[in-house]
C-alpha cells in the first residue's frame, strides 16, 4: 500500500500490515527556521551563524538534529492519520548527514512490525521506520520509533 | 566526578572517564510552552489544547515527547561543555511518562561508555545517557546517544 495520506480516514491496528509505506507532504527548511530552533533548544555556533559555522565540525550553518526530528514528527502526523493520534512510546535516531539550509524534508515511513498487545487487547504497537530525505534523496535522519495504535472498537 | 558545570572549562576526551556524572540547571517548563512547540511541530489535540486533551490517551495536556527532547538538548549543552561542542550521532529515547504543564525539567547525563576512533586518533564517541526528570523525581525521559568528542590538540 503506498498512501498520500492528507485527509485520509483515521487508520487503526486492523487496516495496517507489516510493509505499508507512507510518503509525507514536504517541508523546505531556511537559515531562520535553523537558526531560530537553536536559539530555543540547542544554541551552539554551528546551528546558530554561518559564518561561526564555517570554523566547526560542521563547515557551515546546520540544523540541530532534534529541529530535524521535531520537522519530521510534524510531516508523520501529517501522512499517518492514526485514529487516537501518532503517539510514540520511544525512538532510535540517527543523523547519517547534516540538515543544511535550502533542504526540503520529506519522510517516507514504513510498517516493519505489528506487536498486539499481550495485556491489552484494545491496542498494540506498531514499529515505524521514518527516513527523512532532502530533495536530493540524501538521507538526513533515521527513525526507528515504537508507536501505539489502538484497534476498531466493538 | 559531579559538575554543575555552567562556565566550566571545555572538555576533551582526554579529561572524561566512564561514571562520570554532569547534572544540568532546570527548566519550568508550562502550557504556554506546550502548545508553542506542538503548535509547530506536533499540531495533535493532546498537545495542543487542555480541554480537547481530557479525553485522550493523555488525560490532560501533555508535551510533545520530542519538546521533551528539545529541552533536554538544551540543559545538555548548559551542562556538558564539550570542546568544539556537543555533537550527536544518533541517540535511544523514550519516555516512561509524559511531560505536564507544570514540570520542571532537569537532565543528569552519565558517561556509560568511552569508544576512542579506530581510523581518527584525534576524537573518539562518547555514550551517554542523559535521564530527564522533574521536580519530584519522576523519570519523564530516558536517553542514550552517542556524542562526538575530541582529543586535545598536540
Amino acid at each position: 500500500m503506498m498512501e498520500a495520506a492528507s485527509g485520509a480516514k483515521p487508520l487503526y491496528l486492523d487496516d495496517l500490515a507489516v510493509g505499508d509505506v507512507f510518503i509525507s507532504d514536504t517541508h523546505p527548511l531556511d537559515a531562520q527556521q535553523i537558526v531560530q530552533f537553536a536559539s530555543q533548544f540547542d544554541p551552539q555556533p554551528f546551528h546558530l551563524d554561518a559564518d561561526a559555522a564555517q570554523d566547526t565540525f560542521f563547515q557551515g550553518l546546520a540544523a540541530s538534529g532534534w529541529h530535524t526530528t521535531a520537522i519530521t514528527m510534524r510531516l508523520i502526523v501529517q501522512s499517518l492519520p492514526l485514529a487516537r493520534g501518532v503517539i510514540g512510546a520511544g525512538a532510535e535516531v540517527s543523523w547519517p548527514q547534516p540538515t543544511r539550509p535550502g533542504d526540503v524534508l520529506q519522510v517516507t515511513s514504513r510498517i516493519i512490525e505489528i506487536i498486539p498487545s499481550r495485556s491489552k487487547p484494545d491496542r498494540g504497537l506498531i514499529v515505524v521506520e521514518c527516513i527523512t530525505s532532502n530533495q536530493a534523496g540524501q538521507v538526513l535522519q533515521r527513525m526507528v520509533t515504537k508507536v501505539l495504535c489502538f484497534r476498531k472498537e466493538g
